[in-house]
């Protein structure tokens, strides 16, 4: 089971370009290849539109933060079971938190992270849209606003928890397996 | 609760021009627009990537047939409640085959459904991928491919049932509204 | 799988006099047999007791409406997964409520579906009483006669509730195939 | 909470006669008059109807026993935390099986009772009818089969597990309460 | 299935001499061996830690009564489907109550027991420790102490609980069975 | 929400002397106190019973190795959502197992992880323990024994996963906090 995938895994040299350079600008900026890019690429098509889509939900300026955006992922990708997006966003969290402690938190039991009264709202509602979206309700969003949601961050909120519904479940059918790396990573302070 | 969406939905003419030539486009094929493009259209970058995504797995050619990508939409659409989807792809599903009844079969209960044994069992894995996918095990894969599905057709399967994971969980937090055309296409013969 | 029922399906010639009477008169009425009667009439004893305490409950004058009757029916069917009951009294509602939407509306999820505050209160208790009626309190008869229902009527949204809650169970167990004559009733205007 | 039910009990002389005939009946059978007698009799179409179809489920001859029979009950009424129908149906048990402990061990954990083997596959097909009906198939018949259930067995199972799938919700929404006579009997040898 | 236990049961010669002690003297406070009391006796050190702690929470002096102590078991040990629990916990409320109804209530379904609204408020949190206790919140804290339950009472409700969410799990596991003794105790006036 | 529990955590000082030594004991081994130790110290008598257990099953010579015990504990502790427990636990696994990666495999999902196939068929059989035990049967013993387990490793894996219901419930509802410390420990090699 140390496979990357129980998916093929092409080659570097065999993808199309533009795949290719993606691949190569993560492995210059981090040092390595998140699997999750090697997982995807036998796919081009569907590697194309899973990036744009992540990058467009992920590396969103103003509204909600980065590390906001994060721990989205790992609440309900801990909620999904999900191997690979609890240990590769629970790295990226503690970085963009700068806090080596609330991605596990997080991961396990939201209610019991050190996260402000606001991020608990912002999670809770996270968990509703992964686990049980159709009781969603105008209620919900009243909720929200109390606590100073936009409409715009609401939709952030869902849309994230949306998009790692698919990418959970991608993950869980590949046995997507994360990075040696990601273990470590914003756990020791520099 | 009559309107489209509790999102905002720009007018056209306020869309970036891919946008709307997408939108124009879909009109001129299907006689009307429907809303899941008015919808999304407030996130220009999300609505390229969806589209982009939905395209690369539904009108993939070979492999599984159209009508059977569109069966996995609809009974997992069913079994998350999620009522833009179970109506707008079961139109879509009946008129790909030609089929009246099948729709509204796989939406309450695939089990039931006048599906040949191959589509039970792609249906079976598909429930499993929507509902449980961190207990995917290599049993599956063992088993879809004792019934003939190639390692490609998996992952469409998969994939499918993953994105619609996603646009399932969009649709009832906006609580997205199918339009009303939709209800009756493919039921009467032409 | 096109068979009326799993287990045996008798000729109308064999029935009891009363029971074919009454297979008789439906005919006259619909045009065609709903396959219930048929799939019941091998216990002629049961067969009597079923519609006896079906019409008690659905063909009742005074308060509920019949097409919120009817509603109970298929919301709660659908959360049963029940093919038979929510193919053949989506039928009968569309019907009744003379609306082609609102029963599909309300089958994939009813919260979402067009009809009054009062009717979203009915349908909400309703599905408490499908799914966990040992959780059924005070609080809820409070709430309900707040939303201005008599005690005659609460009665009424749980027994039909419980009805079908014993309908759907014997639907799905025998494999009760609903007629194609029920998907398109009520869905295109006279 | 020591009242019979939440809804109107009538006095015994405002019932129709036959309505009065059946308790007074039963009450010089048993001594006492089990109280889902006058927990439905303000309803009499609907009282008529249950009791027609209790009759002719758990009164029957030949196939299951009438110990088995209840056992059914007893079972799949602890699956709905159905209080009267466990206490009042255990005392029947304990009765007709002419054993103290049996109804006790059943409303817990079935797979822990004093049955025999084809007692035990009996009520796992009672429960899946109770608990997920829509999961049964072609397999569960062909499994009773080989256990040596004929098909109108295999009814009887279905359609006692499902009549009190109506009969606990009822129970529950009226918080129909036990006779305290039914907690001892059967219990002490005479 | 009539053993006391899947696992070893040793005879009383062959315990450590404390071990053998505290069964001879719960023996003549009873006038029987509870099985319990055998089933754990194959391991010693796990006997002393289960006894010293179960009698640590259970025969306390002081906050909760006796009674309602074993109100806790009995609910959970229903929830839990465990049957040596509900039917010798049950025998001990019995007595410990002098009510012979309120166990079977208590197991069935504890919203319709007939208890005090303090002890409803006790058995809602213990099954909420029992059956979702990663959800407790302040919020349950301040219900509980708004009730009148002190801050010690609150720990023995959730300790009681959880010591029983242990011994549940070893109960079904071994497949302990209560002694037949125990579903006759506390019915009968003496 | 970063005090220790919420109930009394008392000074070393004020502890029985046997309460007090054994804490100091464990800080001088392990460098810290874990805070499970001052979170029960408020009962005495349940700290001794709770660590007499504890050791009991974990610090065991033979059959399951220590590292596998942990196993049980980490992956029944994630499927409880118990947040002291999977942080400090893991922490003991890493150690333990001298891997720095399994205990994030086996807390999220251990279908994942890189453990035996016998590991596998361990945790399998803890998690039913821990989620369904009254569905544990002989086919699940005659599996474990095929899988080369003994009937006494059968019970400690049992009792470390119904052990643990008891902690995980105790440490859900205290909100007991686990210590930094281990957070890290057992992911950086010495």
């Amino acid at each position: 089971m140390s496979a990357i995938s129980r998916f093929p895994v092409p080659e570097l040299k065999d993808l199309p370009g533009d795949v290719r350079e993606r691949i190569v600008a993560v492995q210059e900026k981090s040092g390595f290849v998140p699997n999750v890019f090697l997982a995807l690429a036998h796919r081009p098509a569907e590697f194309r539109a899973f990036f744009a889509y992540h990058d467009a939900l992920m590396d969103k300026e103003g509204g909600l933060t980065k590390a906001e955006r994060e721990m989205i992922v790992v609440a309900t990708s801990g909620a999904n079971n999900c191997h690979y997006c609890v240990v590769a966003h629970g790295a990226i969290l503690r970085i963009r938190a700068k806090n080596p402690l609330v991605a596990d938190q997080v991961a396990i039991n939201h209610r019991k992270a050190d996260i402000t009264a606001r991020q608990r709202a912002m999670l809770d509602f996270a968990m509703k849209v992964a686990l049980e979206s159709h009781k969603v309700e105008e209620a919900d969003f009243a909720a929200l606003a109390k606590d100073g949601f936009s409409k715009d961050e609401v939709w952030d909120i869902a849309a994230i928890a949306a998009f790692f519904a698919m990418s959970n479940r991608l993950a869980n059918v590949s046995s997507m397996r994360p990075n040696d790396e990601f273990y470590l990573m914003g756990r020791v302070p520099k």
